[in-house]
């Protein structure tokens, strides 16, 4: 019969959600208040405030969507694209299809920028893009794609964008916490993210930050917003402002708790220390995984410190390596999507699961299980080769 | 400086959040999980058995929607409404004025039916509307008002539709696990609810459930659905079926730990003892409110058990009043809304929340609270009062 479920304890370095701080799990537990309490009203001034650090911006429209990270990317096109607008989507793996999606959804046209799975967006394109559709509004594109491990130039792109007279939208789901990102330097307009991934905060929010060019041009939309939950402007009334804060719909308080919690860690931690220690991290897991023999996916300065992408060797049973990870190590680790799935694997080093004890334990249980599926690995030197990166 | 947030504890008896019981908030610190672990989707079908158990539906398409119940009841708008169509949308309070904003939104009308706040939906406008309106695909009504604390009358509602070709979407946010809900037995065939109100969970999801005629409806559009996060076409490849579950967006993983704690506690309660337990406690509650002198807002035969509208006595300070129940007693209790603001009280008691010590806290801490500024009720009658209904 059905009873309370106990989940086992895994050791997350997928794309996430990632291994989850247990200080972010008791602010999670701690007893719900309504979403008009002034003490909850405070708490999310300093949500507001928080996620403007982390963001590295001064944008008023900066708040968590109460949803996953798709509905802040659905927040930032509904809100920016109206029907007959041309829109510059950049794919290079599969969020940038996603955001195809999102823009004919909103009756607009997606003018699409394709460069191959486990490469950055390629700026000739893009520039080029600008000047066979000059009338574009906006080009979107994905800072850190997740499904291949793959950084993209996203001060270039912005500086392209603003150059054309266009907005950009930018998602930045696996990079928020984990590498540089500079919305205010850079002047990125309409910036979404996820909490399951470099926050080390449990799945299911979408903190967002829009420009004031974004905000005026959603102030000066003659359509309205054909969401009514993710509409902007009515979501700017409860966390808009120092006055009064209108009831839009129910906060999920327990969620906006653990946030809190995750933004406050990586301000005490500090953006620089924490992305030093991705980068440091990710070196000695690359170290240990070509120790192993085996080969990364993406050029190396490409490269997402926190996500990983590994050519799985030839011959090599990619579901049945996952499954023993899975079920004797308790580890899980991402398969490839898309053009890249059976090809690689996906190792995130993400927000608190990006620490020496995992990278060293991912490192010898993959060896390990490799070994015994009969792969020709070099074995007892993957470990060796991480400590040697921590210790220097 | 900013520091780790420690809520007070309160005592929620407003429209929602209610109480979190200390067993969902313990499910929702476990250990997060990946969205894709086989541990989880196993889960996610016990879910998926107690919502059916909940609702009292076999409909195959039932599951929570990852965010807070407006977007459920954007879920079921855009899902079955296309651009062109009539709905007919009944108001009777705050939330079918939403209904008609997301009508509105999905490119169709909405032929309004208004009923005054406080009143339940009239049988024979919907009737006329119908007669006036035979194109109608769509019926959009409330099962219990959260702005008021009126119940209408449901069944008879999804009847009204069923004989006019038209399908119904029913909004059950404060209902689910309060009061009795057939979803098929009254033939409803899109009803959304909130984790928030009588299922005791925390804010930030939104059960939901389609009837096979919705989902044949769903299968024949011709337009895509305008939303991609809300799209069931979509959702239903993760939720779905036995086969092969498609990732569609990372789901909220450590909620979905505390919804199936807070329904397998209502499961092992049993939906008639549930709905006994809001009964008698309502019971209780109003026995002493009406010995204080105070009167309902609603009539006795629509009141809901799970909130109840109270008049706000002549020359009483309706935020005074609130404010020292929140700071003096950390009882928070709801304003009214719209027509009904500065006019009444909401005094939820929805599930947990839904007990004997409540009551009495409560009817206490008004009455001490309303004798302090001097409003004339009948002191030392009401605990006394709802006593007696506890021990008949």
């Amino acid at each position: 019969m059905t009873s309370s479920f106990y989940p086992p304890l895994r050791t997350l370095m997928g794309p996430g959600p990632s291994d989850v701080s247990p200080r972010v799990l008791g602010a999670l537990a701690r007893p719900t208040i309504g979403h008009l309490d002034p003490r909850f009203v405070d708490l999310m001034d300093q949500i507001k405030e928080l996620l403007q650090y982390a963001f590295q911006t001064r944008n008023e429209l900066t708040l968590p969507v109460s949803a996953p990270g798709s509905a802040g990317m659905e927040a930032c096109f509904v809100n920016l694209v109206s029907p007959g607008d041309t829109v510059i989507v950049c794919q290079n793996g599969v969020f940038g299809g996603r955001m195809k999606e999102n823009v004919e959804r909103c009756g607009a046209r997606a003018v699409m920028v394709e460069d191959a799975w486990g490469e950055p967006v390629s700026l000739d394109k893009v520039a080029s893009a600008f000047e066979q559709h000059p009338q574009a509004s906006l080009l979107a594109f994905v800072h850190a794609e997740t499904s291949t491990g793959v950084r993209s130039d996203a001060a270039a792109l912005c500086a392209l964008a603003t150059n054309h007279g266009a907005l950009s939208i930018v998602d930045t789901v696996t990079s928020l916490g984990g590498i540089e990102l500079l919305v205010d330097a850079w002047g990125a307009d309409a910036v979404y993210s996820g909490t399951q991934k470099c926050l080390s905060c449990i799945p299911g929010l979408s903190p967002v930050t829009f420009s004031p060019r974004a905000v005026e041009r959603i102030r000066a939309r003659s359509h309205k917003v054909q969401s009514w939950f993710l509409d902007m402007q009515l979501v700017m009334g409860y966390w808009g402002g120092s006055t009064k804060r209108s009831y839009h719909h129910t906060a999920p308080v327990n969620n906006l708790y653990a946030l809190h919690e995750s933004l406050l860690m990586l301000k005490e931690e500090g953006l620089e220390a924490a992305h030093a220690r991705h980068r440091h991290n990710h070196e000695a897991l690359v170290a240990g995984l070509e120790a192993m023999g085996l080969a990364m996916a993406v050029a190396a300065e490409h490269r997402l410190p926190q996500l990983n992408s590994v050519l799985i060797p030839e011959g090599v049973d990619d579901a049945a390596v996952r499954a023993a990870l899975l079920e004797d190590y308790d580890l899980e680790i991402g398969a490839g999507l898309g053009a890249l799935a059976g090809r690689t694997w996906r190792i995130g080093l993400m927000g608190f699961a990006s620490n020496e004890r995992n990278v060293l334990y991912c490192l010898g249980a993959l060896e390990a299980v490799l070994a015994s599926q009969g792969a020709r690995i070099n074995a007892g030197k993957a470990v060796h080769a991480a400590q040697a990166v921590f210790k220097r």
